[in-house]
């Protein structure tokens, strides 16, 4: 529930759109979705798992659904929010490294070339090592803090988390009331999600599996801080997914929702368990309320995956088609 | 809340006694805890973050409380249990091997020769090796659930889940019946303890952290598993558990409980937070209905935890002194 996280303003909107998609399940569990098929099953599913006594009911402890974050809860495009939230921390941080003027991808960034900072070979993870490490997990957390409520999405001028999309908290809030422990699963890092999904997806940090660092225990005046270091401990994407699944959930989800091909072995994963099972794909196919992609997208892929989908009886959301509203309107 | 993994037998006991615990808060939180100062600053804590409007109220989401297990939740000695569980491991499966017959530390084992076993240099480790890596994780949670539900304690003749401390799982239920969530974080293996700590302390797989080795995801079958690795991921000991509080749960523990010194950071980082904090010790000094150890133990040291308590005033509790039971009464 979002309640301790909720008290500054900007989380409103979505806070709103929340507590809304709460309060109208009584009458339509996913106001903003159409009648079509995915409704229809995602409804159908959550039905015959909680009926009491019904041969397919799971007990709620069972009821895990897991959600990939970047393009099935919130947009993606142009880049994954992360990688913006790092640009801006270099340009923060800029002051106090003035050999960044003349550094490479550095330079580039501060002269606002993009193409030149994806044309340095590791350009990127460079950046995201800078602003990801070298800090205490209290410093990262209060850096996200003070971006996300402030910073705003180059092509749609909203705060990125009115970039939400309001029939997934709709779902999120729909599972939850009925009994479903909603976790997100995502490449992103999980200290960058923390901080906001709790007043936002009202999921809390505890929820949140994510890419991560390795963190180093030291002491800073007297007290305990826990240090990043620039050493991977997870990729929480493709096959690492599942793997995040066990060692962090340690419990098979009987639900799992995507929109790539990175969330195509969670999707597997959570199939492949006895018992009644749902697997939704999200599919970027509005271009005029949002951005339209997939099989031939270089960074967000969706192919392999919507060939299974297709194979195996998947649920595929067509944006255009299937939701009535993408985000959450303006209170 | 113990539901779905509640239907074995064998957990009826320690299951009863949580259910016992729970509806006993009404009238007394902790009835097998003496009048003593432990029960009375644990009842002032809670008291004190839960009050509304009060300056120290702590919302619910913030309400995180984490547990050691070996020697906090349950009983350590001889050795920890899941050695015992190691131990059993290699017996089970030495006909599939019959080269352990000649070849150390697992003849010494198969003769019932300890000493021979613990005279081997990394002897213990390479039990640990064969009988906890090398399967799926699936594979590995099944033979937990047949050894825990069967297995009996050397010295007690107890099952194991019966060494439950029934004061702790008192102080469990009324944490929770508070608000509080309540995780696991303890240095034996999480894969271990999952399979039984929602039927045991109503702590559900996704609250419980611990040691864990690299899981690897493979096709068998067509189907997806996820092969347990013979490499370490998280030693979830010492400076190792707030390491895996940071990695795993996301927030700050405002309570933490403990007995020995791998738990002593665990406490460091809850304490280092700010406002009401609580930190509390378990100590090992009753040898006549349990064990007595403490400075000088060689595997559960019990030394500079003492000193920091002492010094700053954490709650210590006198097994011996301030609790009237030790385990659960049979039903």
């Amino acid at each position: 529930m979002p309640t301790a996280r909720m008290s500054k303003p900007w989380m409103l909107v979505a806070g709103l759109a929340l507590v809304y998609a709460q309060a109208s399940i009584a009458q339509d569990p996913l106001p903003s979705w159409n009648n079509t098929a995915p409704k229809k099953a995602v409804i159908a599913f959550v039905q015959r798992v909680t009926k009491p006594g019904s041969r397919d009911f799971v007990p709620v402890p069972e009821r895990i659904a897991t959600f990939d974050n970047d393009g099935t809860l919130w947009s993606e495009k142009p880049l994954p929010f992360q990688l913006f939230f790092a640009f801006d921390r270099v340009k923060a941080l800029a002051p106090q490294h003035p050999e960044w003027k003349t550094k490479e991808p550095f330079a580039s960034l501060l002269k606002g070339d993009m193409q030149g900072v994806f044309a340095v070979e590791k350009g990127v993870l460079q950046i995201m090592t800078v602003t990801h490490t070298g800090m205490t997990t209290d410093e990262f957390a209060r850096a996200v803090q003070e971006w996300i409520t402030t910073a705003k999405h180059p092509q749609k001028s909203l705060l990125f988390t009115q970039m939400v999309y309001q029939p997934m908290l709709e779902l999120l809030a729909y599972l939850r009331a009925n009994g479903f422990k909603t976790f997100i699963v995502s490449g992103g890092g999980v200290e960058f999600m923390r901080p906001w999904t709790e007043g936002v997806y009202g999921i809390p940090p505890e929820q949140v599996v994510g890419s991560s660092g390795k963190l180093k225990l030291e002491t800073r005046n007297g007290k305990p801080v826990l240090l990043k270091l620039p050493e991977v401990d997870l990729i929480d994407d493709k096959e690492g997914k599942p793997v995040g699944i066990q060692s962090r959930i340690g419990r098979r989800p009987i639900a799992a929702f995507g929109n790539s091909d990175g969330d195509l072995q969670m999707l597997q994963w959570t199939m492949a368990g006895s018992g009644p099972r749902f697997a939704l794909f999200v599919h970027h196919d509005d271009a005029k309320r949002e951005y339209a992609y997939d099989r031939a997208d270089k960074l967000q892929t969706f192919d392999k995956g919507w060939d299974e989908a297709m194979a195996k009886g998947w649920t595929v959301v067509s944006m255009r088609d299937d939701w009535k509203t993408i985000y959450p309107k303006d209170p």
